[in-house]
């Protein structure tokens, strides 16, 4: 055991104390996590799993799991799986810590081992993505609890929740207990996005209790330090920023370094101007000061830190379209090939990035945005927020986006940054958050099934087997939201026997198409067909003769 | 004013009184349903809209609305709409009432004139599309309180609501609620699955009361006057059957024709066997009897009796595929073209057809399923359960099938039978029914909006440019779900000045991206651009001389 434990020297103060999250098996019956050993460089890798116990074929699954250790105190943080990983690195550094400097310099690190063992592929084969900039393993050195994690075409897809509270609502506890809930329901990265007070200390509390990458806008927190005065922001304070956020170990940071003074007037004509926070505010402050976007004047700087600590750039589409009818216009399309450039750029530097993407965009047009995304980005992974195919259902944007969501997912983007049922309305509570996870699981689950990935394929073989098989709670216990679907099942029909029962309260036990089937299979069997195999042969033999008028088979 | 009231002697009796459901205007606020007037062959036609007024621009929008006539009471039934153009039909009869019938003989009919009114199109594009069966008006000569409709891929895409109780729950009272409910959210047609008890008197409590088309699987009652033994079925009880329904004005028929003998065998290896249930029981009685499905045998007496009453044919895919495993498989694909050869007998006869569709399908063989239809079919209206994009998510299978849907409907299919969140673990209650139908309105509406349909592109900018202008209440009662919107928004900020706030509590107010903008906009009017296209203009020019290093716009 490598794992450095949580120091409670380093524990964090509040006054009321949050408790630690509720057991895993509460949410996740019959389940437990796993932890499979690989070795690599003479430590020993423990690769996460979340393992559910079935009663039926094929008796157990092992599902990636992004829920982190559980039962611990937050106040002790999580304990420190990459510490000595990082320790050994820095004993031969080079001043670029950079997941893609050791890449591209033939190294497989314990990250790359670490994700190659979770994503069920070649060590070689993580390396080599992340060298040629096609996937990104966001690993801040000063993240000691992360669990190693890609995002990139050619693997799993992912998916991020947002939390962090306004001006307006919401706490530290609050937060926290938001990321565990993020997690656990399936987040694979989270942003805090906080914008009021206590902005540093609750994103300390944060990344100290996060197991998955946390990103961040660190412009929210420059304008916070120049009291909401958008004229008064400089490239100074906001490298400062930058380095307090990656001193407590932020692994991506969203950059709006692609909004250039020449497209601001292109979103002129707009029916919803420029709807990123990120954007509208580099948008104002270059029209103050009739400059060009300091993030962009300055990006090399930015690069020069980022690497200090393996920050990876997730570089903001300040210009998304905010409405269906300004999807792909001007505005957009030209911040994206700024995008393009600045990943040249990145890379010169060994600094990895995933480009954003929008926002609100009609199904048809969906698939440009990839496209382009690829091309001008030079395969770069791609991070979109959903995108929503209408802007008619405000209290479904969840729905809306998940649907975009997932074609784009399957279309090649590698992360899906969530919607809840809020957005456009207030900010998300707990329930909010649940949902928007569970519908971007659904969303990237859909992609990982369309690329034809084969561990997304199995759980779906095993549930709809439990399925056919009438075993409820294998049902139940595969899903994505165990309790739920319990929960509705139990609506009608709360009976323990009714668990075992060959129908459900849909259809009632005459009308059960699954139950027909079993008996006209049992009737085939009776009739000297026993196993499915003969069945299936015999029956196309006879198939092949059948004259369409009446023919006999199982005779 | 040519619509015949209700006729207090035809009333419906039922033990407990079954109240009107209430006002609309409680559900979309600053709503109220209007009529345009138009005249057809001496008819006055009155088409029903709902209008939404608004604090700001276009003042007003009309929609589609299904909402039928408001404040009757269940137990008299909905006005007889259709009474005099049927009775006026029935002076010239030659036996065949059926839409297709006179579209062929190049008569608009009243239904014609009623949709193109509503549709925004042609009455004469009707006729056309109805004459080569690119599109159905399902409208039995006995539903004379139907508002016509109309499926088909060249018209706005319809979402269907499925109601009706089983064995082991819900009453008359209750499914009548579900169809208000369904209609009120945007349901275009209804099927009443019922299969318990008092199956007959539920339906006519149904039909009265609706004022869009009702569908029903007619072997479900027939199955219950057998009480349960599949093996029993006949045709002969199953024309009595389809009369009996026909009478009381059933609209569409769901008929398993296509389950023939030889593709039984192809279900055997399939993960999930056979999970139509009305497939399930002609797949039982094939076996059973050694003989070929008699709705096939026996397809022209059936298209007989439908066009007596223009009943529209709903070919059941019986052997759509259950799980993502056993999608677009021989089995599925089989059926589907005997579907194809059904259509043509049908269309010999003048009788309508629509064609039922998947299921579980991931999304990479999604368009393969509305290609092949459209081919093997001639262009027939196809009508889709979803499908569903993965398996793992039952409690959110209204979500996995909306996404699904959604891209679907864009590329083709003219109806989307929706699915709720009870799907796979018991019946819906009017919550689920309302989750159902909204999700679905959003897959229809986003696939209206890929397919280029301008009317629905007016109701996402009205949204959108109310909410780029912080009109909340116009914003709300745009929306497919006010109620819920305004909710969400109230949560936490719910004083009455947060309604017209120039931010929310997603952001505050530092952060509002949209306010922001509203800067930057002003800033540029008071430096001398006054108007967006002088401002839209001036840049451009700028912005094309601009260096990208620094130059001065707005000056």
């Amino acid at each position: 055991m490598t794992i450095q434990e949580p120091d409670a020297s380093r524990g964090l103060e509040l006054a009321a104390d949050p408790a630690p999250a509720r057991p895993l098996d509460q949410s996740f019956p019959r389940s437990h996590k796993i932890y499979r050993s690989v070795e690599h460089n003479g430590f020993t890798l423990r690769i996460p799993e979340r393992r559910v116990h079935l009663d039926g074929e094929p008796g157990q699954i092992d599902l990636y799991d992004t829920s982190g250790p559980q039962g611990h105190r937050p106040q002790e943080g999580l304990p420190r799986l990459r510490q000595e990983w990082i320790e050994a690195r820095k004993e031969k550094a080079d001043g670029n810590f950079s997941q893609m400097h050791y890449a591209r310099q033939g190294q497989v690190t314990e990250e790359m081992a670490y994700i190659a063992a979770r994503e069920g592929c070649d060590p070689e084969f993580v390396r080599l993505e992340v060298a040629e900039g096609r996937a990104i393993i966001p690993a801040n050195i000063n993240h000691l609890e992360l669990e190693p994690m890609i995002i990139g075409r050619n693997f799993k897809v992912k998916i991020n929740s947002n939390i962090g509270n306004s001006a307006v609502s919401s706490g530290i506890e609050e937060e926290v207990q938001k990321l565990q809930w993020s997690t656990r329901w399936g987040a694979d990265t989270v942003m805090d996005l906080s914008t009021g007070e206590k902005i540093h200390e609750t994103r300390e509390w944060i990344v100290r209790n996060s197991s998955v990458p946390i990103g961040t806008v660190p412009i929210y927190q420059c304008l916070e330090k120049v009291n909401g005065k958008i004229e008064d922001l400089t490239i100074e304070l906001f490298l400062e920023t930058l380095r307090e956020q990656a001193e407590q170990g932020v692994d991506y940071f969203t950059i709006h370094a692609g909004v250039l003074l020449r497209y601001v007037p292109l979103t002129a004509q707009r029916m919803t101007g420029i709807v990123s926070r990120g954007g509208s505010i580099m948008a104002k402050w270059c029209l103050a000061h009739h400059q060009e976007n300091f993030l962009y004047t300055h990006f090399e700087a930015i690069c020069e830190l980022m690497k200090e600590y393996d920050v990876s750039f997730s570089l903001g589409d300040g210009l998304r379209p905010g409405s269906i009818h300004d999807a792909n216009d001007d505005a957009q399309f030209g911040e994206l090939e700024t995008l393009g450039e600045l990943t040249k750029i990145a890379w010169k530097h060994d600094v990895q990035v995933m480009i954003e993407g929008p926002g609100h965009v009609p199904m048809n047009k969906i698939k440009e945005n990839i496209d382009r995304q690829s091309e001008v980005c030079h395969e770069a992974p791609f991070y979109t927020l959903g995108p929503l195919v209408t802007d008619i259902a405000p209290g479904y944007d969840h729905i809306t986006s998940g649907i975009g969501a997932a074609m784009i997912g399957w279309w090649g983007t590698a992360m899906l940054c969530y919607v809840t049922p809020k957005e456009h309305l207030g900010l998300p509570n707990a329930e909010d958050v649940k949902q928007g996870v569970v519908t971007y699981r659904i969303a990237a689950h859909a992609a990982d099934l369309a690329r034809g990935n084969s561990k997304a394929q199995e759980r779906d073989d095993a549930l709809s087997r439990a399925r056919f098989e009438f075993r409820w709670e294998d049902q139940f216990n595969l899903s994505l939201d165990p309790e739920t679907a319990r929960a509705y099942h139990d609506e009608t029909l709360p009976a323990d026997g009714a668990k075992t029962a060959h129908f459900c309260s849909m259809c009632g036990p005459h009308f059960c198409s699954m139950k027909i089937t079993e008996d006209v299979r049992d009737y085939a069997a009776e009739h000297g067909l026993e196993s499915e195999e003969a069945l299936a042969e015999g029956m196309k033999e006879k198939a092949a003769e059948f004259s369409g008028q009446g023919g006999e088979i199982y005779s």
